[in-house]
């Protein structure tokens, strides 16, 4: 996605969700992101759940801890070298917003025969949740009712 | 994206992100989509607005057709023959939220120096709206409440 961004021109330099696909967009990030979100941190997991290359998941990894969505912690196991896990900084946290909707739209609209594979659900007493717009009181505001409004700093 | 989906493997299969951003990462087509969601319904508007080369809008747009997201609606200008816009369906509007989500990221962890160049407001009042979990009863929960659970349809 990093080259749909390049590839949209002058225009994208300002848009916001290019910008977020630029960190995100990189082929394996997303993927790698949703396994960090799950509570994977050790270089070896993610290799085991994604399959992904040592070469490219280090430098997807990197990608992420320059970004800001990942930080590295050291941990020590018994009789072994420090090592490095990778945990979600508050900004990969708020990541999570961005690909509950995901999920939520491809549920909705690409479903499979199986039903979800993954639910977004409250920690506290398990109810669902969805992703949607909220106004300054924390209530849900319907989708018609909601506009996307250019500001003075809109490219003209 | 579709090429991050391919090289994902077998686990993404049932990734309902990846199958959401099978119909999204086609290069062009989230910034089509944005227009589409700003009211560009007429092909020479999505053209002037991102400077696509024709074949490519042509293309992208069948996608976003294709994939339930926009639908064609026959026009006609006084004299000229029919032509089609392009118009978001309610599949198309729900995008809306991951938009919303990808935007309010980016402001907040991509800002510009020039501040946002869109706003997320209330049709009705104007007020400023964020995206967010919420509950069935449309409260909004933090993000530290919420987990994403893996269902039985979670491929093992």
């Amino acid at each position: 996605m990093a080259v749909n961004v390049a590839g949209a021109g002058q225009t994208e330099q300002t848009c916001s969700i290019a910008r977020t696909l630029e960190v995100l967009g990189e082929r394996w990030t997303f993927v790698i992101l949703r396994e960090a979100l799950a509570g994977v941190t050790r270089f070896a997991d993610f290799r085991e759940q994604l399959g992904v290359a040592p070469d490219v998941l280090s430098d997807r990894l990197a990608t992420l801890v320059a970004a800001g969505v990942l930080e590295k912690r050291p941990y020590r196991e018994p009789g072994a070298r420090i090592r490095y896990g990778y945990h979600p900084t508050p900004a990969g946290e708020e990541l999570r917003v961005v690909l509950g909707a995901l999920q939520q739209w491809g549920d909705a609209h690409r479903p499979l025969d199986g039903g979800p594979t993954v639910e977004r659900r409250a920690v506290d007493d398990g109810r669902l949740l969805s992703v949607a717009f909220v106004d300054d009181t924390g209530t849900a505001v319907p989708l018609d009712r909601v506009a996307f409004v250019k500001t003075a700093a809109y490219p003209s």
